[in-house]
C-alpha cells in the first residue's frame, strides 16, 4: 500500500499532516503526544530502535504492610539532600534549610521531618554503611602538628565516660599550616561524623579534591549559623559548641549546596566518586571523639531531625511555618506562622520512631503535643477543617475557604496512626479518636478526588467553585503509595478498589461512562 | 527522509506497529481512537479526501434566553416519535407508549411530559404548518356514500355550538366498500386532526399508499386501548368517545409503529415524502368536526400531554413511573410507583405552559400539586434526598443510597423555575423556596459533577465510594444545555464558568493540572 500525506482538521479548529496507508491513518506523535499529555521516546537496544509510549511518569513502588515504627512509606526512595529547594543544611542544628516560598531559607518543619524520615527509612531499608573510625580517642593518635604550638592529647571525659581527643593550637582564621592534622585519601566514605566540645572558638576543616575545583576546603566553625563561600572556601557556622555535640555532615551536600558544586553522580553507590577527601584539621581547642567517615549516616541524620522537632515546638504543640503562603488567589493569604496537619503529621511519624528506638520520653510527650492542633479549627489558628459540616479534615493548607488537600490529610492522619499504635492507651486516646473521624472522612470524602481518568490534588474547586485542580502524575503516584498504606491498615473495601482504578490510570484505563 | 515501520512498545504492555519518518513517529489512528475514545474517519469533498478528527460528537446549540412561557430548552430539536423507546401513540391518550425498562409497553410521565414540550417549543420556532381542512361541516358536504345504507348529513351541534358533519352507516368490520368516504391523495400532510363524538361504536379508516407495503388501511377504533397490526390492516384502539374529544395522529408514526414502516426520510420536510393519504373512511354511527390534515400540528399535541399529566396526576400530586428499575446493582431497587422529580419537573414545566396558554386553572393547579413531593424525602417515598445532611436535592431516581443525578435535578428545578414564574407571589412562593434550596445545592454541588476533561452523571461514586459514572458525550451536551439556561435566569458567575469550561471539554481541552 502506497503512503500519503493527509491533512487531518482536528476538532473543527486547526489541521496538522498526517500521513495515509489505504484505510488506515497515521497521526504524528509531536501531535498525539501534546494534545493528551503523554510522553514518548525512541529507545535503542543494540540498535534495535523501539518507540516507547508512557500514559504517565509516574512509578509505583509494591506496597508493603506498614508498621508506625518500620519504613515511612517510600520515603527510603526521598533523598532531601538532593532537592533544589534545599538551601543548604544548617550548621548548627544537622537539618535543611529550605527555599520553598522564601529564597532567603527558613526551617521548614515538612522538609525537616521527611529529612528524618527518609534517613531513618533508609536505614531499615539499605545495607549496613561502610565505617572509617579516623579516631575514637581509644588508640594511639595519628595528628600531626602542623605547627609547633599546636597538639593534641588523649583524655578521659568525665561527661562521656571514654577517651577522647583535645586539641589546642593558636586562635587564626582557618586555613592550611596551622592546627593539627590528619590524612585521608578516602573516595568512598562522604558522611563525616564526630562528637564535639569546644573550650573556645574552633574549626573543623576537611580537605577536599575535586574534579571540578580542584582543592576545596571545608570549614566547620564556631560561627553562627551560615554557609558562605570565598574562593574555594566554603565555611559553614556550626555555633559556638561549649556542650558535648554530635555533629553529622553530608559532605558531598555540602560541597554542593555550598558552592554550587555538582559532583558527577558516581555509577555504583561507594565506587568511584570523584571527590577525594584529603585531610581534615582541627584548629581552635576543644575536645573531639568518634571521629568517623562512613558511606551512611542514617540514624545521626534521623536524630537530628527529630531533636530539631522536639526542640523547636511551640507552646500550641505546632511547628509554625514562618512565611506567607498563598494557596490560591482566591483565598485568603496564609500569613507567616500558620499551622500545617501535615507539617504536624510528619514530625508525629518522626517523633514515634524516635521514641520507639530510644524510649526517650521527651520524643514521645513532643508528639503527644503534636496532636493538640489537630482539634482547633482552621479559623482559629489550627488546622481542622469541616467538609460541608459534617466531615472533619485536618488541612495541609488551613486556608479560608477550606483547600481540602488530600495528600497532606493522608499524611497527617499517618501520623495519627503512629502516635495511637506507639503510645499507651490512655496516651493514644485522643490520637486514634482523631486518626478514627479522619479515616470517617477519608472513606467518605476519597471518591471527590477521582476524575475517571487521574486524581485530583485538593478539593478547591468545590469550596471555590472552579476547574479541579488536577494532580500531576508524580502526586497521583504519591496518593496511590499513600492509599497502599491506608490499605494496608484499613480493611474498608474503597481502598483497595480505589488503588486499583487509580494505578489502572497511570496506564490509560478509565472509569466507564454511561 | 525514508517512511519504515517501527515497533511502539505501549506502556510496557503491549505493541503496536507505528511508522517512523526521521525523529518523527506516527500513530495509526485505529489505534489512538480507540485508546482515547477520540471519533475520526476520512472525509470527500469533491474528490478531496481530508481526515476529520472529533473529540467528541456533542453539539452543542446556541443559548437563548430562558422564558417559563417560551421553548423549553433545545426540545425543539427533540422528536419522541422517532426514539425506538417509543412503542407507539396510544389511541385514546394520544400521547407515547414507552418500552423503556419494560417491553409491555407503559405510560412514562418523562417520555409524555417530553413529548408535549417538544412540541410546544416547536410550534414557537416552526414556521406555520400548512393545513388542509377536509371538513368543517360548514360547506357543503364532499362524503361519498359507499353503500346505499350509509350516509352523511350537516347538522348543528348545540354542545360545540357548530355545523358538523353526522355519519351512519351499518355495524360491520371496518373495510372498504362501507360507510361513507372522502378522497385525499395527498402527500405532503401527514398529521390527522379531528373532533370526534360517537353514538355507537364507530370506526375512521385512513387509507394510504406505501412504498415498502403497498396499500395500507389505518383503523381508528371504538376499541379499548391497543396497537395491532393484521397484514396490511393496522388498528389503533381510540376507546368509545361517547363525549366530543379531538384526536390528533401523526400518520407517518402510527404507520411506523404500527407495523414496523420505515418510510424513507424525506430529502426536505414537507416534499416528496413516498407515503400518500388516499382516502378517509367514516363507519358506525356519530358526529365528526374539524376534520383536518396538516404538516404538522404541535398544539394539539402538547394538550394532548398536558391533559394526560391531568388526568393521571395521583392524590400526592405524583406521576408514579410504573415500573421496576434498578439504578445500580449496589442501590435498592426501586419498585413499581416510584416517582421521579425529573418527571415532576417536567410535567410542571408542561402544565405551567398549558396554563400560560390558556389560563385554565385545572393545569396550574395541577402545577402546583406537583410541587408536594419535592418536600417529601425520598426514603418516605417523596423525591428530596440531601447531600451530607447539608443540601437538598430533587431526586430523578429516589435511590437508597442517593444518586444524585445532575441532568434529572436541573430539570427538576426548571419545573420550579416554570411555575414561581408562572404563578401568582402566593400560589408560587413553596416553589419558589424549593427552587432557592435548590440552586443553592446546585452552586455548591456542581464542581463536584466536573472532571477536568468532562462531567459525571450522578455522584453515585460518592454515595456508593466507587468509579465515577462519567458522563458520556450527548449527556454532557446535555448538561451544557441545562446550564446554558441556569446561566441564563442566575448571574452567579460559577454557572457561566462552568459553562465555558464543559463546552472546551468538547473539543479536548482540560483543566490544568499543578
Ligand atoms: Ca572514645
Ligand atoms: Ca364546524
Amino acid at each position: 500500500v502506497r503512503y500519503k500525506e493527509i491533512e487531518c482538521l482536528i476538532n473543527d479548529d486547526y489541521s496538522i499532516v498526517g500521513r495515509r496507508e489505504g484505510s488506515e491513518v497515521y497521526l504524528p506523535f509531536s501531535f498525539v503526544g501534546k494534545y493528551f499529555e503523554v510522553e514518548g521516546s525512541i529507545a535503542s537496544y543494540d540498535g534495535y530502535e523501539r518507540f516507547e509510549w508512557h500514559h504517565s511518569i509516574a512509578r509505583i513502588h509494591k506496597p508493603v504492610p506498614y508498621k508506625h515504627n518500620g519504613p515511612f512509606m517510600s520515603f527510603a526512595h526521598y533523598s532531601v539532600e538532593n532537592r533544589d529547594r534545599v538551601k543548604y543544611f544548617s550548621g548548627t542544628e544537622g537539618v535543611p534549610i529550605s527555599t520553598q516560598w522564601d529564597s532567603q531559607g527558613y526551617f521548614y518543619p515538612i522538609q525537616i521531618a521527611q529529612f528524618g524520615l527518609s534517613h531513618y527509612s533508609k536505614n531499615l531499608t539499605e545495607t549496613a554503611p561502610h565505617i572509617l573510625v579516623v579516631d575514637d580517642g581509644e588508640n594511639r593518635s595519628k595528628w600531626t602538628q602542623e605547627d609547633s604550638s599546636s597538639s593534641t592529647n588523649i583524655v578521659y571525659d568525665s561527661v562521656r565516660h571514654t577517651n577522647v581527643i583535645e586539641f589546642k593550637s593558636p586562635a587564626g582564621k582557618p586555613s592550611y599550616g596551622h592546627g593539627v592534622s590528619v590524612s585521608i585519601n578516602e573516595r568512598s566514605l562522604p558522611v563525616l561524623s564526630f562528637d564535639l566540645l569546644m573550650f573556645r572558638n574552633s574549626t573543623i576543616t576537611v580537605v577536599m579534591q575535586t574534579e571540578e575545583s580542584g582543592i576545596v576546603n571545608l570549614h566547620y566553625t564556631s560561627h553562627i549559623e551560615e554557609c558562605t563561600h570565598r574562593g574555594s572556601n566554603v565555611f559553614y557556622g556550626i555555633g559556638p559548641t561549649f556542650k558535648w555535640r554530635t555533629i553529622t555532615r553530608d559532605l558531598i551536600t555540602d560541597l554542593r549546596k555550598g558552592m554550587n558544586y555538582k559532583e558527577k553522580q558516581p555509577k555504583t553507590k561507594r565506587k568511584s566518586r570523584t571527590t577525594k577527601i584529603l585531610k581534615i584539621y582541627l584548629q581552635g581547642r576543644g575536645r573531639i571523639d568518634n571521629l568517623t567517615l562512613s558511606s551512611s549516616n542514617h540514624m545521626n541524620q534521623f536524630y537530628d531531625a527529630a531533636d530539631w522537632l522536639v526542640r523547636h515546638q511551640d507552646n500550641n504543640g505546632g511547628w509554625p511555618i514562618m512565611v506567607n503562603r498563598v494557596v490560591d488567589s482566591d483565598m485568603e493569604e496564609l500569613k507567616a506562622n500558620w499551622y500545617s496537619a501535615m507539617a504536624q503529621g510528619q514530625a508525629i511519624s518522626t517523633l514515634v520512631r524516635a521514641y520507639e528506638k530510644t524510649k526517650e520520653s521527651r520524643y514521645l510527650s513532643s508528639a503527644m503535643k503534636g496532636i493538640k492542633l489537630y482539634q482547633v479549627p482552621s479559623t482559629e489558628g489550627g488546622v481542622q477543617a469541616r467538609f460541608m459540616d459534617k466531615y472533619q479534615w485536618y488541612e495541609e493548607y488551613p486556608t479560608n475557604p477550606s483547600s481540602f488537600v488530600l495528600n497532606g490529610f493522608i499524611y497527617s492522619l499517618i501520623g495519627l496512626y503512629d502516635l495511637k499504635s506507639s503510645a499507651s492507651q490512655e496516651n493514644g486516646r485522643e490520637a486514634a479518636h482523631l486518626f478514627q473521624e479522619g479515616i470517617k472522612s477519608l472513606k467518605a470524602l476519597l471518591p471527590m478526588f477521582d476524575t475517571g481518568s487521574g486524581s485530583i490534588y485538593d478539593l478547591r474547586h468545590i469550596t471555590l467553585g472552579k476547574a479541579p485542580n488536577l494532580a500531576r502524575w508524580d502526586y497521583h503516584a504519591t496518593h496511590i503509595t499513600q492509599l497502599q498504606l491506608i490499605a494496608s491498615i484499613d480493611p474498608d473495601p474503597i481502598f483497595q478498589r480505589t488503588l486499583d482504578r487509580w494505578i489502572g490510570y497511570i496506564k490509560g484505563k478509565r472509569a466507564k461512562h454511561n
